[in-house]
């Protein structure tokens, strides 16, 4: 399904080049004051990335959130949130060799075999698109955190996309299933893209004995001063101990090939197919926003506000 | 919570030194003829390992396994199947000296302030032994998609514990939050000790660039010939495909040192505490039929039986 | 949570008075070809009633359903089905005598302590106008349901309203929580101004002895010939027998006092108030389409389409 | 499903003539002592009415209840909270003579068609003997409650039990589908034998017109004395007011007939059976307290505790 939390809870809707993508948050407590430069200030990250460059810039046109419900003079009414971003400047006729054609590295294929129906146009439901109604979800949450103390910091290097979580008190999380860790993997292996997750102080560091691997107690020490280092991550049995929260994830890298592609047709025969839409250089610059986006709604729905 | 799934729905109970541990599996059809002794043989894989020393398999008596509710005649009623394993052999003086210290690397800590109020004994419900009612469940999901064609496999080298699952149709998964990979990745990091998650055929392919990453179709291709290769690891925006569905989970070491721990006591100060308990030589060897058993669990839960 | 449902799931949103209200269904099958002159004739029906005086047809043009995602080509795509209908004609300031006091039977004061925060604009979230998504549900619903040979049909006398659903295959359901009548009685109490619930042929027919009430068999009877009398209302032990399923709901009176009313101010104190906004009187042949709606969104809730 | 509730979530499980009846609490906080004697009297209530006569306290032993999990010293860790109770004195061979035909009046036919597999006896799964762990998570509900101020008190007249909770604050609830008025039909018409549900001082107060419906203010009223009439019982728009919450159901008489039952065969043929079992004098005076206990499992899931 399309919705993912419990109390705080987030449903995303719309394709690509449909009317509009768009979600609804439901959950949110009542008489936040919606910082709407902050929610386009990370849409700006999403769309051009964390370094844009000057090519980029000149792109396009920010992306206009227009808010239906929820909110009443500029403050939430802790009923239902829904906002979209309506969908500008389609070329659906760019896609048309791709109406009976199935690209390699995308959806097309399992998406035309889930459901037998499909908008070809762009990736419909499938595109990167989509991430817009979590980023938007996603600074929601970070308004509502900031107010408990808790910031997320995510930054990339190629393929790594480390993130940092700062100010969770001991004791968020469970201990079987509904893990920390496990909702964080989650979160984030949902992001289009996403290949591979681990916890730890560095992406390998679960890989030393038994003698090195368990974080040494600092006397007396509480917060982030509890571990003398933080194999761990931040969380130890499901359940966060105070440390900084740390995980990293690896993304694939962009499957658009801006010299064509060799597509599947219905019929199992192969064909080239010559190169449309896109092709995104930023990439990996573009996933930082995501990553905190897909942490901070994760954290939301754990805190009780 | 302690329930995973939906529509095949398992809760887990029972501390390690309390009265029994167990599972309510709820979604189990109706006049599935249950394999007690393939159960048994899976808990003795969890308890033994894969290649059982002749030191270890002397060690102690096979769980016992029993029905509750659900099973009528040795077949299932589509009710809910209780089944227990009682607890024996609680050593729990061993564990006396633990009653007001934190051992380091542990769920000690993390289980106090979060409840206010903890069994120490032997870990509590933090301990491994959970994990028999996730073999048990594992093992009845194994039969139930047996019959669909489904088979899956683990295995281990020290950290890197891998799992292939064959005979998965193409079309099973979503492509939003509840993606085949997330879902495999929230189900296999809840396990204890699980530190990282990755996709595909080998566990860092994603790193190859554009122009290798996606996997090529083979013309005419289907199910396991459907691509070349399987960098993918058999899911494509979150749905299968069809190939094999590859991925690995990286585990950290035993956390229980052998030569005794400095642990925290309740006021912050720093204690060297004699070794109790077990020391778990075969740790890496356990996991397989652990990790097989979430993603058992995992894939029931997505078919429609 | 402002969700009902779990495979066709309905989420709702929007305020009375604010820029539209709508929903967005999760789970409705691909392939559906939308037959939006019954969705609009559905929406009449629950702008009109079903029995419309000549004075209240002249009141307001119909609602415009606008399809945000979901849709491609005029039929579904799997994926998220969201709808808004804007508001119009809001003239708020009808309404300002009500910013600081709560009405007698309405949902002013409750919502007030509730979220500490609330648009008094016509009851808000509240406002039976949260309907609309209810019956564009609905009637998507009742079009999945008609291919399965199910129809819904509410009819109202003063107070009550009776609902017969034929052609329900007997087995649906469950027999603990999840019963059928359970669910349904949720979904029609949680309409605005229902008070009461009944199974049965007729409202009071449990009341009947030990002798009496149990439907006796028709031997060799099938689906609508079950049984002789049908005094359990379709549903044993939670579940469908595969007679017609009949069940009525109490209403209470609209509670609109076109005479002013005493409301209370925040302090406590009371005040007479002129009356605002519209006084409703076709409520009762306005309630049966909404009745529909609920049944038909529980139903498709059950289906496996 | 087998389960009820979100944050305080109960699953059942259990034939009446398998090895036990029972459940699992999940979300009960730690640190709560159980009364245990407490428990005990409610399961008598259950087992014996509220006015047992002579006969009828002759009959059995009381029920023995087992914690499997959830409890180390007589306090709830905060864990699952598992119990059973075991099923004594079955004489299943009662039973022979239903193994191939169904009740009148009984859940065996519906059971058949759903599940295509039944255990007869009994009832199996449809017994009310499930209601044991209703009753013992009720409860356990009740202590918690208690707690918080709140008391609930159902009693019964022939067909009518009438339930009345006191001290709950005004604000609990939900406006849209978990409206409480939803939340309370949904757990009460969950019981076995449950035909209607009313809300309101009277059960047909709901009837009076549009003057005199509306609950009259009390100038500068809290809680019980917010209102000077109680019509709408204790909820507008879904939420509390903060006066008694008040609430009827109405239940069918016992269904097992003393003089044997025609009851229909596999083959839709009719046959008369003998009287087996036992008939249920008692029937109405056994309901409050499953009344109670439904009730308390449903606010306790809506408390933060």
């Amino acid at each position: 399904m399309n919705t993912i939390g419990n109390t705080f809870r987030l449903t995303t809707f719309g394709e690509s080049h449909g009317a509009a993508v768009g979600g609804t948050i439901d959950g949110c407590p009542a008489g936040l004051l919606l910082d709407e430069a902050f929610i386009i200030s990370e849409l700006t990250r999403r769309r051009l990335g964390d370094q844009p460059s000057t090519l980029t810039t000149s792109r396009s046109e920010p992306d206009q959130v227009e808010w239906l419900s929820g909110v009443f003079q500029g403050k939430t009414l802790g009923t239902p949130l829904t906002f979209i971003v309506r969908n500008q400047d389609c070329r659906s006729s760019d896609y048309d060799a791709l109406r009976t054609c199935y690209r390699p590295g995308h959806a097309d294929y399992t998406t035309q075999q889930k459901y037998g129906y499909r908008d070809h146009r762009g990736g419909g439901r499938s595109s990167g698109r989509e991430t817009v109604a979590r980023v938007v979800a996603g600074s929601v949450a970070k308004q509502l955190l900031k107010r408990e103390g808790v910031t997320i910091t995510a930054s990339s290097q190629q393929h790594l996309v480390s993130c940092i979580i700062k100010g969770v008190h001991a004791g968020l999380g469970d201990p079987i299933f509904d893990r920390l860790n496990a909702r964080l993997a989650f979160a984030v292996m949902s992001i289009p893209s996403a290949m591979s997750f681990s916890m730890g102080e560095t992406p390998d560091c679960y890989k030393l004995d038994s003698f090195n691997f368990p974080d040494a107690w600092c006397a007396y020490g509480e917060g982030e001063n509890l571990t003398a280092t933080n194999h761990c991550g931040g969380v130890q049995g499901g359940i966060s101990n105070g440390m900084p929260i740390i995980f990293h994830v690896g993304f694939h890298p962009p499957v658009t090939n801006p010299d064509g592609m060799i597509c599947r047709q219905e019929d199992g025969s192969l064909e080239k197919v010559a190169p449309h839409g896109r092709h995104d250089a930023e990439h990996f610059q573009r996933l930082p926003v995501i990553v905190e986006s897909m942490a901070a709604i994760t954290l939301a729905d754990l805190y009780k506000f």
